[in-house]
């Protein structure tokens, strides 16, 4: 659904299933916004004209922030719609909610959702020359943080085949991990490794082409990328874990087990960071971190995205 | 008050006391704006270096976004007050709060208050290079609505001159209706009925000019136009009104009812449609409903409006 | 810290040390932004293609605005950040906050903390080619808000050092006075007064080059200006002072206390004004006020800042 008869990008609401040489393009796209960060933006104004709607119905100041800054660094009017206040809220249905603002005009939604399959099912419905970017919808995907990461890795290691990747963390509830999963996939990249404790594990996962860890000792050995996952204040509270200061003694990625992993391993995590809670201080301001970077890339990965789709609308569109 | 010396459109307070030809001026321009949405405003920054700044004292994400819209999409500085949570709620009057914002180099005001004459106690007190445009005060009017709806009911059936329109709903506590009812009889349409239980209809309404009519079957036969209002949702709760229930059985827009009227009439409804209160679902997104094509004409119609208004400003003023 | 190497603005953190040339040549760039204030945004998109960024962690939605259209007005993407639901709130910390907007490519932080030394301790760590400027901390400073107010007393005085100033009010708990004073001194006004209640003057505060007063009557004799200051809320429910009734008998500037000063004694607010209280609403809105006009040169205060800093980023910067 995702791509239109020719093979181009239209919406972006998952990576799983699409061509290696798309998200290859999405990679070298963005790489060119990295490098000429404010050049692009005046020589290249490719959203001019454009409206792009922020529809968060989960709160993300962090995420809403990179996508207005990418759609403003591109020339595009952005609209934060403050959706917990609007009419859907008041019993309007979101469909109508979407009719609505497509009739305002809208080329693009940006689509934060705590229901899975919530940016799907605005894709699906939504008027045929709109675009829809899943920013995180329940536990399901967040094809834009996954793309940022491998970007972030080829950066750091270049060709992905080679490398052995370890996952950390609460696998079993975060759309990360699983985006995360299918990206490496796609881009063929030697070994996935997901460490957890068996009830942050989800079944059927090694379905996946993954190998699966219970201890961060031994799944960490040798890897090249180390990416930590954030632990949600509400599992924290849950009895899917006995305690934050034994999840830390268990699996928090701390100097010692760094160690572990090759030497030049890199150490990610998509933020924000819980210091002592799935990573130590030390290890997350070191010299092996990459997470500022991440989020640097970031921005240019949803400039790429939205650089993309928008070339996908039909001629005549504007006419 | 709200024209110039010369008869220019300085402030948008209400239709009421505006002649034809300004009426057909804005459908005229705002046609423009939709026709070419996007070439417009790449080819017309008519608002280059104006701030445009929206005081909603009143919650309304929908209208406050078009009128962002319209503002952005006319290049435009936008500036959304969060009124709520400024000075004037901590005691500073309304009158300091507009000198401040006009010392900020403010051009153009858009108001929506609780108060009736809300907008216009702004414009009768405000800087003389400010335009004032009311986006609905109190019960007093909602003239960007109004021409909005004029608007749509040109697209769809050229002159006025020949049409039945019919009105339907709590016209008592409604601007929209009331600016709706100037703005027909200015553009000279041919019947204006007005249907509602007699507790939802204002007194003396008849003096305007139109016909009322307490049976939607009877008010409805051979009409070319049924635009259906809002019923709020404290009205649903009050003694006015019997029961929503009741409401929709004796004056809810079905498909039958519908039937009654000519075979190609359309439906219009100023949103947020509440689907099973004042209008069925079959018919909201129905052949015959233009609701979105209203929502589309709204932006172009605030366009219209905002760059006439900014055309008023005294020569100099940018000295 | 505030100034680089070859003494050009960084950071604009406080008045306090800076030397005269530099709030000399604020003013000059402020009072050209004054004169052309629309041909300068279209002639002068000093900004275009940089992001700033509004911290506020204390509300003040006047303050915002006026950094949120100086920031526009020089083409800049404008970023006004959540503070308050974003991920500080959540347990980050303030530091991680700052280095994740770096990493988003921010140019700009004016940030607002109820925390005295909070806009330092940002410009003391955050990335070397990002520009702080304090919109007000805890006590500490403000300093946009003294130079627009020397900006307002230049225009209507010309030189500074003949001039007799008095500040009335709360300069205890006021950071704008102390902003003020540095300031006035720095620029060589001729006599600095300041009248106040016992209790709301701060110990030590005559070794600043003050002289001190407990009478109004006796201080506000024979001045060329007269600043007051906003008597804070929480304040007037506190035990330094008697009761707001009081405070107005013994220190609200009246008609007849300001027929004390010169006939042609300027009347200046930082506002927003409690009328009533610190000021009587004839002297706030007659002929000696220049309230408004303080709000005009805030804007422009706060353009020449922005431009003077961005103008010190390292060659190369956006290579």
């Amino acid at each position: 659904m995702q791509l239109t008869a020719d093979g181009k990008l239209k919406h972006f609401l998952t990576v799983e299933g699409l061509p290696p040489l798309l998200l290859e393009e999405i990679l070298d796209r963005a790489q060119q916004f990295v490098s000429l960060p404010n050049k692009a933006q005046v020589q290249a104004p490719l959203l001019r004209g454009k409206t792009v709607m922020n529809l968060f119905f989960e709160n993300s100041t962090r995420t809403r922030t990179t996508f207005e800054l990418a759609a403003k660094r591109l020339s595009a009017d952005l609209i934060n719609l403050d959706i917990r206040n609007s009419a859907t809220t008041k019993g309007e249905s979101l469909l109508d909610t979407i009719r609505n603002l497509e009739a305002m005009g809208c080329d693009m939604f940006v689509v934060r959702h705590p229901s899975s399959g919530a940016a799907n099912f605005i894709a699906r419905y939504c008027a045929p020359h709109i675009s829809v970017l899943n920013a995180g919808d329940g536990k399901h995907a967040h094809p834009t943080q996954a793309m940022l990461d491998m970007l972030t890795i080829r950066q750091q290691k270049g060709d992905f085949t080679p490398l052995k990747i370890a996952i950390v963390g609460d696998i079993k509830h975060s759309r990360v991990a699983r985006s995360q999963i299918h990206a490496l996939t796609t881009l063929c990249a030697g070994e996935i490794r997901l460490i957890a404790p068996k009830t942050l594990i989800p079944e059927g996962i090694e379905k996946m082409g993954v190998s699966l860890y219970t201890e961060i000792e031994e799944g960490i050995k040798d890897v090249d990328v180390v990416i930590m996952l954030r632990l949600q204040h509400e599992r924290m509270k849950s009895a899917l874990l006995p305690s934050v200061r034994e999840y830390y003694a268990r699996y928090g990625l701390t100097e010692e087990r760094l160690k572990l992993a090759k030497p030049d391993a890199i150490v990610m995590h998509p933020g924000p960071v819980n210091r002592g809670v799935e990573i130590d201080s030390h290890v997350a301001d070191g010299p092996q971190s990459v997470i500022l970077q991440q989020v640097t890339n970031g921005i240019a990965v949803r400039m790429a995205v939205m650089s993309m789709v928008i070339g996908t609308r039909a001629q005549g569109d504007d006419a």
